[in-house]
């Protein structure tokens, strides 16, 4: 039960810094939240608020690279895992009632520098989302300094938007900018603009 | 004098939210900030911290308004407004070292739905800022609906690069990416593109 505890602890975390940030989640709150009682917090966490953000902010950024990762193994082409990682992304804020969103974006413009361990993380999320895509757009075709800037578009694009459908309570917006994104994508593979033009000609 | 602490008051609780978030600002945070003496604060502001938060919300979404809409007005074409305006975005996070973005995604991920004209304040930014550059795509010939969509792929971009840009401490990306909505937005300007096809006849 012990470790059964630590787990409801570590999801309470992370569901709460997703829906109200970082400097909005207090230690009572997840307390509350995972219905742990307090002499079980330094006990399982002896670093406090900040070891059970570190963790659950580690676990939560691997989670989203491997949905990130299954997306564009399983897709037909980049521009089609973008729709469907999209269309995951709107179906969350649907089922959350626009309250949940990205793990990592709260804390990081909750300025949580002071923190330097969970300040390199934010970091290498990015860095770590930001080259799943880039790989996965040179795979297809798209030269790697295109594929970088393109990852950073598509990943900048899905970050806004979370912000945007949540404040907006409207999910439909976040597939219409798929679908630019997709054609975008669609015309910056080599072969696919090629048989275009030879399809024209 | 009076109004003067007024304005004090205002401008820090405007920076430490662009900074910390909503529920990182705490009364304390905003009276040290501005150097005001705590019974200013109900004589200024009966409804307390809240009436801050809306107050200089409402003044920060129409002063990003006011300077998208000097950029649309005065830029050759929206592709190069989207262009200076991503650079003075990059511009303040550098100046502020990556501690300042936009002062609405920090209140919409905090959830602070509990504040009724808070909540109708950020949404109305997004559909005010989106209307801007939307307009502004449909004035250079830009087809309605599609204008829609690239507003909103425009707007989510700045706003997803500024996380990413704090994230990272690299203000770079962000011009990395304008160059790709340049690009987008260039093409979906039917007279270029019909001049491109003429001159390719």
């Amino acid at each position: 039960m012990a470790s059964d505890t630590r787990a409801r602890m570590l999801e309470a975390t992370g569901r709460l810094i997703r829906e109200r940030g970082y400097h909005g989640t207090s230690l009572n709150d997840i307390l509350a939240a995972s219905g742990a009682p307090r002499g079980s917090l330094y006990f399982h966490f002896p670093g406090g608020k900040d070891q059970l953000v570190i963790e659950v902010t580690r676990s939560s950024v691997a989670d989203v690279a491997a949905a990130l990762q299954e997306e564009l193994a399983k897709a037909r082409s980049p521009a089609l895992a973008v729709r469907r990682i999209a269309e995951s992304i709107a179906e969350m804020l649907e089922v959350s009632d626009y309250a949940r969103s990205c793990p990592v974006a709260p804390v990081v413009l909750d300025s949580t520098t002071d923190i330097p361990e969970l300040t390199a993380l934010c970091r290498q999320a990015f860095e770590e989302w930001i080259g799943l895509l880039r790989e996965a757009f040179v795979r297809s075709g798209i030269p790697e300094k295109r594929a970088r800037a393109l990852a950073m578009l598509v990943e900048a694009t899905l970050e806004g938007m979370m912000v945007i459908c949540r404040a907006t309570r409207d999910s439909r917006p976040m597939l219409l900018v798929a679908a630019e994104l997709e054609a975008v994508l669609e015309a910056a593979v080599p072969e696919k603009a090629g048989k275009k033009l030879a399809s024209r000609a």
